[in-house]
């Protein structure tokens, strides 16, 4: 059964290549892409992802969302997305419009409208947007198939030495989304970290020899040099890839089932998702945690989801 | 000039005169009633606004909004309240619709429509909508022309020993709405402790002898013995009117500048509105905080809206 | 009986008259001073012990101890006990040796040397000592007969709208303070801003017209002007003098029974004493909690005191 | 030049390797063992101190110390190691007396009666004693060569996800240890969870067919017990033994410099010893924080401590 998804990002590079596999993999339907403010702020992501979508012939309702986290004071990553939020490849003029929905309104009703258990949330942004949606409807929880989000890690951080960027960002959101009552698989850092864009990769992808490959290219260059320049990174890992790679063959990755939660509280963990694979903490298990990743499926169906939207005419 | 006013609240019996003075005082206009869970869940909150329209003929958009904190867990207070939220009067059977938007959606809708700097929102429960509605349209911020609420205590609170109810139960609703950059008064504990509804306030309203004022006489007799009982008041402190009474007539409380925020992270005092009169934190002032009740404006007001709406047949 | 007291303090204005009253009084014997840094580094405090024990011929052991707060970093009052711990008067240069113990040592040494029971511990700083003294030698706790201390407050901070100054300083030893199992008297500002040395007290003690009555003179002199400065008293609260007063005479405050708690991990209230009077908290009182003083008689035993000291050649 | 050290430790079966190891390898030399309650109370791990020094013909000073963590409620591991906290051998009556002092003043008196920079402190349970000497007498950071512990971890908890036990114990002790200023080494379960007593190990160990092999054999029998059925572990991890390992031969482990802080205020998180490799929060790194174990070297030298105090008498 084609799985269908609506994909909640903040674009950034790679949620750039999440919205072209979920538009490109024939496993998969992208019902709409819905933006919140995260790597950037919400008019600079929302154009981005108006851009992508122009890049590689997406036809499908975006609907701009929240411009500011639940409670904390915005934090964005101009450092390792630029001052665009995707710098690097030259994005093209825009002229389609907005979906006239709020991103929150667009989800509660898509979700509330369709089958039961037949839309998966896929964020790859802060979790604002879809706290929003539960807390305005909370009917949601309940009729979502699963959320697949990536954010989190439960070995290491990236903002601090224990707290990822999208959780770090609003952890209020993140943690009404986990302690909620529907499944949910985090793909955190443990998981996308083994997903670089390498050499290879690239040059795999460089020889499609499309506009929208090129755009690819240019778009895992920078992210490249940023990662490597910032973080000490050989190539860049696509963490936002890897949540709707999930989405095309579950097979692509391994996930234990744990408890987490996220710390509100601390002085220096803030942010951090703390993840109990066993009972320590003694409560049930809420979440399935992505632990290792299959790099060849990855790669292999992302570079035929390019190919795919290339003799489309997807790239325009 | 007329206020105008939403009274966003959770009905509850100091709400229910909050109600009533803001449909009764010529000064004001109520343009809408919106609910949000608090002292009981969103559905009995709901039935008791629409009974509480019914009784006083209050003929105004009743909306529902958040069944939920933002992050708590939920916490109500039956003990205070009763179990229907609003034990004590006989509780009409009410046929009249609700709005069909969402309450935080009228709000967004009303501020927009409306000119700006026109609207004051009173929140007498938690500030779970105000903040949804902040973070869904964030351009209210600016048009709201100040946010009047019941919540909060510089010297004392009622859940713990520093934290009020409204703050607790969401305090990261509340430090939102605190930090925001939009007037803001607040009207706790200290300044209400003082609108107590002794035998004598109880004796003019019941002297009226409408089936109102009868209704409101029962209101406070159960509002009387449950905070006899559980807090060792000789009678009730009628919180949420104090915000209305002070959009009827600014001279019923004197307030002070201060720095106010909402601690999030304690052990203890989470739910904390730390207030700042000094210069002790650093911070500019960013709230007005009610610190002294003109006690007979306030219960003269109240009796005599009581009389208006019993006259114009607003009781039925 | 007479009371026997060690003085732990950090002298500091407030602290020399504290001394002055344990050595005057003839209703207490005090046995030690130890100091403790607090309103200035230990050095200081520990030299300014030494010279009010000169002044006033105070003969009793004086024992220097924690340079440190337990975990925090060290803060010091020096706006308003200035650049010294104790400007305002010449200090007299001093030759008297320290007792060779650390603080705690003597401490430990002195309560487990004595009758079960028969020493109040009286800390007016930092409750650093007594907390190094419990973990040291944890049957302390019930050889004690009980420990009134100054520091905190239920409605008011002095540092931070909710925490006072010798609580703030060293939150987690005040925490341990309160939690052992041992009768606690928390003299905080509620009752200690009563305390304030108006015009008629500071001429009754300067009518005495002896050195160490000049040499109160000149404490209370510059105490007032930083209160008046930095806080905006017209009379400075001698806060550390109220402790001492209760034992010398019960009456001359009145307290509550509480649980106390002190906050740690607040991002706003670190080092509130949380007081829950009634039961709020579900916890059992473990606190006598100040409340109300009778001034008349802290300032006539004051007054005797200096005179005292005065007569027996105390001042030299 | 000889390693000389004092061990500070709460016995505990990989503190009884620890113990022997330190007593048995020519390069260093153990100048006391100190007690500090942890794997349970403090008369249980003093009189297993005691037992393992009269297995082992251990002569040194052997000292008691803090019988609970500085501010939290006391926490035991009986379920690791047992009631006894040690067991598993039958272990000896002991006659021999304690030294006279306190731990706190053994470890002062010994710093500060020693060559500046001539004794490294080895702390294989809470750091309570360290801090309580740190803050008795300043002086010692200083004096004191380095601090390497046994604690925390920079991936993972044992206690909580991400808390490691001695630290999660009296984590205000542990975070004023990683804030002062000497070297500090953190030899956390990172690298610990790589000294497994595998079945190989223990086979060498009871081939030396002594009366100390067969009790060590004994104490890691239990301790892979418990470890198998509460945490799933094929062989235990014999924390302790890293450090005092490390000091026989630094080659036993590799470090990374980090900035090294432990949580307080977590709701999740108190306790963890957050790890900054690189430069995330911006603070110099003041902790060599062990990444990689030598388990051959380990092995090697424990084994030949075991047999060198075998035949020297040592176990009787």
């Amino acid at each position: 059964m084609t799985e269908r998804l609506i994909l909640d990002c903040d674009p950034g590079h790679d949620d750039a290549l999440a919205m072209i596999l979920a538009a490109g993999d024939p496993r998969v339907e992208l019902l709409a892409v819905t933006t919140c403010a995260g790597n950037q702020t919400i008019e600079k992501v929302t154009r981005n992802a108006l851009a992508v979508c122009a890049v590689a012939g997406i036809d499908v309702p975006v609907a701009q969302g929240a411009a500011l986290p639940l409670v904390r004071e915005q934090t964005v990553a101009a450092d390792i997305h630029g001052d665009s939020g995707l710098d690097g490849p030259v994005l093209p003029e825009t002229t389609r419009a907005l979906d006239p929905r709020h991103a929150v309104d667009l989800i509660v009703e898509e979700v509330m409208a369709a089958e039961p258990g037949s839309i998966t949330l896929v964020p790859t942004g802060p979790l604002t947007n879809i706290a929003l949606a539960m807390r305005k409807e909370p009917r949601i929880v309940e009729r979502v198939k699963r959320v697949v989000l990536m954010g989190g890690g439960y070995s290491r951080g990236n903002v601090t030495p224990t707290a990822e960027f999208n959780i770090y960002v609003d952890p209020e959101a993140a943690e009404a989304v986990f302690a909620a009552d529907w499944p949910v698989t985090m793909v955190g850092l443990d998981l996308t970290h083994q997903a670089t864009a390498d050499a290879d990769v690239v040059e795999r992808i460089r020889a499609i020899g499309s506009p929208l490959s090129q755009f690819v290219v240019d778009v895992l260059t920078f992210f490249g040099s940023t990662y490597r320049e910032r973080q000490g990174f050989d190539a860049p890992p696509v963490h936002d890839l890897c949540c709707v790679a999930a989405l095309c063959d579950p097979a692509v990755l391994a996930t234990r089932p744990a408890f987490v939660t996220v710390e509100l509280a601390g002085r220096w963990t803030a942010g951090t998702t703390v993840t109990d694979f066993g009972d320590l903490l003694g409560r049930p298990h809420n979440t399935d945690v992505a632990t290792t990743l299959d790099r060849t499926r990855l790669w292999d169906m992302t570079v035929e989801a390019i190919e795919r939207l290339s003799r489309t005419g997807g790239a325009r």
